[in-house]
């Protein structure tokens, strides 16, 4: 391996000479070249005027320049065919240089270089020494990838790792990620050896595709490669000050939700949580089950822990009697055999090392969280020589809560050297301990990443040259939103199920109309200039066919009342929705960054209180569809709860994928809604969904 | 300050060994003097063979005797004219022996003795230097009081006190709490002037009404006192775990959250929160306001700052203009001068200290945080200076979020030792500064400790003897289930809106009843030997007055068909409700330590949806009841959400005072449901509530 670093720098202190001085100093395995026209020698190396001049072979040019030289600097790369370019120079894309950044990617992508940045802190190799960045910190050698949006806490992620117990494989900070993104080093770390989990500190994501195919792979494997993300920019403010300070998207948080979900990437809450789970899932192997035994010998930290145990899901069952009885033979009789397992304040380290052996050797228990407190009488350290020795020969996940500050001190360093997994406080744990679960859990589920509907007709069979016609009218008419009606033709075109309708401009109209429809309908005016409709008198609901024409003038007169200025382009009639359906909403939107979205909630009045919604990426497969429903609130409602009906959930399930299907066809489309979408009850004679309106915006 | 240990012991490693050698070796400011009959030294300090041989006063003896000795010894301070013991001998309640833990507190009651314990750790109080325990660490002098319901998580709060930054007041550890319980100890920590914040760890608690009494006056004090409590057993597995390991009981966790609303009590959510929490209160001044200003060199960082902010309800407004424009003036070009303020990754100490002073002198900036993560230019310590200088300037809260280990640990220790907030991570620096926020709002609120309703009548005008009466005949009937037509009874007798109602034995009453209510009607089959009833064909709706006779023969003879075993008692017949109310639900239970516990929540066919429930601690106050009801996510529907109708909540919160007024005059009830509790727009023509249908049980 063999490191240029072009813009070495003579001047101590600046992000050329720092570079430089972190591999020599650090001790890089490979060669070093800094290039620097101006002098011959930097730390005891030789320098070259340009890569050009360098004998050997460059495989990464680590690039410090001035952002305008940066394209030259890459060309040469390219005729030096230089394998990887770290572009740390700032000055593109960030500082409004947007063409700039577009031309290093265009030459970097044209002369096959892989190119990380620009404007990024630089990668570090610890199992090479390998520090190619301006951060000082070598962490310690592990099997933990990080990669980091942000440069600035990078360097504070580096420093922070060795206190985590945290060995990494890799460090890359992305920068402005020009080409190399996410999902390309998603990619590289499925195959990288020393890499077992992934960390990301990101602000957005692209190539959704990408990364959950990365994602689900990694996961699946037999050697499983878990993925931690934290995802800033949740909240609008977050966003704002995401766009004011990178000037990147961060997008809607629920796409971001979605993708986590569907790649089965699991998303740390808070920046320690980041840590937590990487050293958990660095440390421990998988649980083969979630059933959880506290042993501990604190009474109050057994209790807490219990409590958010049973928060995360996991199972706090009791031990085998066999367990039970073992443990009574040889604890205190005040000592509680139950789970959590206290074994009192003066347990010594033969107390937890027999205590520990036994409950990990009962086949119920999938994992342990062992809790000391440091009494005058409790062997700190030999209990953690202890513990380490239990865990080995268990090859269950355990991790070791050691509640104190230099009493615990010593303890702790010892666990976390013989590679047990720790934390500081019981709640943490137990956050370390369900996230192993739930992620052996996620693994263990059918992957179904195809898409198919048991009922949806095959693409070609959705009316897609009726679909093409109203976008087509509605472009060339210069408008962004469907009209009513034509958002109605638009659903029967993808087939969803419409109550009858019909336009009418005349009373004739209406009456034929209405006979048709052959039941009681709704007239609803039509009007551009009209926004809020009800008020305004325009609609009639509960017309008898008979009396349609009539009510047809009457809804015109009314309308005519109160806006006199209004262009009307008649009414929509349309058959009543039966009674006794639970109303929810579907529809889209397009994330910048992830693109369709679809979001499928509760409807009704209780819209707004429940705030009941679940989102997956397009295209939805049917297994994500029935997910998110499943997510819902309201869901048990609809599957029957308190043995009241149970509801067409197919049905809803089949126009989620109608819905998804019309986006993948239409990538135009840029919302959507479907609202009210009503689900009937699954009778013999009924079920099914109704749409009764809607809304279509296209780019 | 005077302490006898009695059960001072020679064996190195006992607990009567370690608590004089505690006294002792850390230097206690007062008299020692160990109580041990076999010896006449201990520690090179005279031991005495009992306290009456001791010459001057004792204020206070620590016993460490056998359990079964205790009694004596109390006794034999009471003759002493001992203040205070303090018992930390294990053996009583918690280990069956109720009747020996009854006995000490007795004979400590009668002789005036302040008695803590049994089966504690001791006291420490480290402005003496006093350890009275038998934990190792005599934590640093502060202003935190902390009181621990378990020992064993004492000896790990007091070794991890140090590392917090956090110094202790008192330590008390409570042990079984036969005497002086938290109550007792806020009472005490109301009127000691070392003490600024209490932190409390517990399993339960009694004394609902002292300790809210304590915690208000403690909050609404001039130099008001915060109290942050841990709370374990949340969970029912947590509560098992809870009562396996002390028998005490846990409680129903919904109300201790009341508990802790009304009283203002802070709660921390884990562990380590309580010693966050208890950090930021004993180190910041309340702000003003929940306007937060964000200083950071680094973008990640302040993003997800600006997310937990906006999560956690704080303002993330604006700088002002001026302000704007002066830090614009010497910050680089690419500095953001927004709300987060991005110093970039270059600034040094200078730079820090000029934004911060201009951020803080802002008016409209109510509190900072100030973030940090250590570039190779950052010069952590003497920023941390500057820190500090600023913060002592202003006078407003600030705390300091140094993200990294060893590069950052020296200006952490800098900040700690001059009193300055810090955190290890944006999101723990967020959650202090919005508790400061919140305790400083909540403060401000008035409180409403007295009990009175606009419109419900004076207790003597409720018919109080009827109600005894229903109770009396339940009594004496042996039954603890109020029949329906009691429990309506009850309800009228305490004013509670309710149909017209009667019951009929035969047809001709149904009639002459239905006449009465002159309107459509339900008829439901009284009989307590069905309990569904509505699946037995035992209840009819909408029956009208003219055919209510016919209808109770039909009720009576469907229901014979369907069990004709059962004894049917005749039906009751009540006025229909009318239609456009919405359901709420109302009730209560006794909770064993805090007593009788209100509940309102949304009713109707998504109330196991909504799980949409608010609970007080009776008697309810209206302000509470209001609050209560405002707390629910129902309350935008009632409160005329998206232009809809406002509901009547007055006549709900009314409602809510005549439930907590019965439980006051009857506490033998022991469960309530009032369900439905049908409120109706509040129209001039109507508005009101209706109740029908209920259920009450009583010991």
């Amino acid at each position: 391996m063999s490191i240029a670093v072009v813009g070495a720098s003579t001047e101590v202190g600046s992000v050329g000479n720092d570079v430089v001085k972190n591999l020599v100093e650090q001790k890089f395995s490979g060669a070093i070249f800094p290039v620097n026209p101006k002098t011959n020698e930097l730390y005891s190396i030789r320098c070259y005027p340009n890569l050009a001049a360098i004998e050997g072979d460059v495989e990464c040019a680590v690039i410090v320049v001035p952002a305008k030289i940066v394209p030259q600097v890459l060309r040469e790369a390219v005729l030096k065919k230089v394998k990887a370019a770290i572009v740390i120079s700032a000055g593109f894309g960030e500082a409004g240089n947007a063409d700039l950044e577009t031309e290093i990617a265009e030459i970097a992508r044209a002369g096959d270089v892989a190119l990380l940045g620009p404007n990024c802190l630089g990668v570090v190799n610890p199992h090479r020494s390998m520090n190619a960045s301006f951060a000082r910190t070598l962490p310690k050698k592990g099997n933990v990838a990080f990669l980091s949006q942000s440069g600035a806490l990078g360097t504070a992620v580096l420093d922070m790792m060795g206190g985590f117990g945290i060995g990494l494989s890799k460090f890359v900070s992305l920068g402005n990620k020009a080409m190399l993104d996410e999902s390309a080093l998603l990619e590289y770390f499925a195959r990288d050896k020393k890499t077992k989990v992934i960390a990301i500190y990101a602000e957005d994501l692209r190539n959704p595709d990408r990364i959950k195919k990365a994602a689900k792979e990694m996961a699946t494997a037999k050697k499983s490669k878990p993925i931690i993300i934290l995802k800033s920019g949740k909240t609008a403010a977050g966003a704002a000050a995401l766009a004011s300070h990178t000037g990147s998207l961060a997008g809607n948080d629920a796409s971001y939700e979605a993708l986590f979900e569907e790649a089965g990437i699991m998303r740390a809450e808070t920046s320690e949580e980041l840590f937590l789970l990487a050293r958990a899932f660095s440390l421990s192997p998988l649980p083969a089950g979630r059933n959880l035994a506290i042993v501990t010998n604190a009474g109050g930290p057994g209790v807490l822990s219990a409590d958010v145990a049973i928060g995360a899901g996991l199972g706090l069952s009791p031990l085998s009697d066999a367990t039970a009885s073992e443990l009574r033979a040889f604890l205190p009789s005040a000592a509680s055999v139950k789970n959590p397992i206290d074994i009192l304040g003066d347990a010594k380290s033969d107390r937890y090392a027999r205590a520990l052996d036994l409950v990990l050797a009962d086949p119920s228990v999938h994992m342990v969280l062992a809790v000391l407190t440091p009494q005058s009488m409790t062997d700190v350290e030999t209990i953690a020589e202890k513990i380490s020795e239990s865990v080995e020969k268990s090859g269950k996940p355990v991790v070791a809560v050691f509640m104190g500050g230099k009493l615990v001190a010593g303890g702790l360093k010892m666990l976390l050297k013989k590679k047990i997994a720790v934390a500081n406080f019981p709640e943490d744990g137990i956050r370390m301990l369900a996230a192993l679960a739930d992620f052996a859990e996620s693994r263990e589920k059918e992957v179904v990443m195809k898409y198919s509907y048991k009922t949806l007709p095959a693409p070609e069979k959705n009316d897609i040259e009726r679909a093409k016609e109203i976008f087509q009218v509605v472009k060339s008419s210069g408008r962004n939103l469907l009209s009513p009606i034509e958002t109605l033709d638009l659903f029967v075109a993808y087939g969803f199920p419409i109550p009858k309708y019909a336009k009418a401009t005349t009373s004739e109209e209406a009456a034929r109309a209405a006979r048709d429809i052959a039941g009681p309908c709704v007239i609803k005016i039509l009007s551009n200039d009209i926004t809020h409709k009800s008020d305004a008198g325009g609609i009639l609901l509960n017309v008898a066919p008979e009396r349609a024409g009539e009510a047809f003038e009457r809804v015109l007169e009314r309308v005519k009342l109160s806006a006199p200025e209004a262009r009307i382009d008649g009414a929509l009639l349309m058959e009543m929705a039966p009674k006794g359906g639970i109303e929810l909403i579907a529809g889209s939107f397009r994330d910048p960054n992830l693109g369709q979205t679809v979001m499928l909630g509760s409807g009704g009045i209780y819209v707004e209180i429940l705030k009941d919604a679940a989102f997956g990426l397009s295209p939805v497969a049917r297994s994500r569809a029935e997910t998110m429903l499943a997510k819902l609130r309201i869901f048990p409602l609809l599957n029957g709860a308190r043995g009241g009906a149970k509801y067409d959930i197919d049905a809803v399930v089949e126009c989620v994928g109608r819905l998804s299907q019309l986006l993948t066809d239409f990538p135009d489309i840029r919302e959507l809604d479907v609202n009210p979408l009503i689900v009937y009850p699954d009778t013999p004679e009924g079920g099914g969904v109704l749409i009764v309106d809607g809304r279509v915006v296209v780019n």
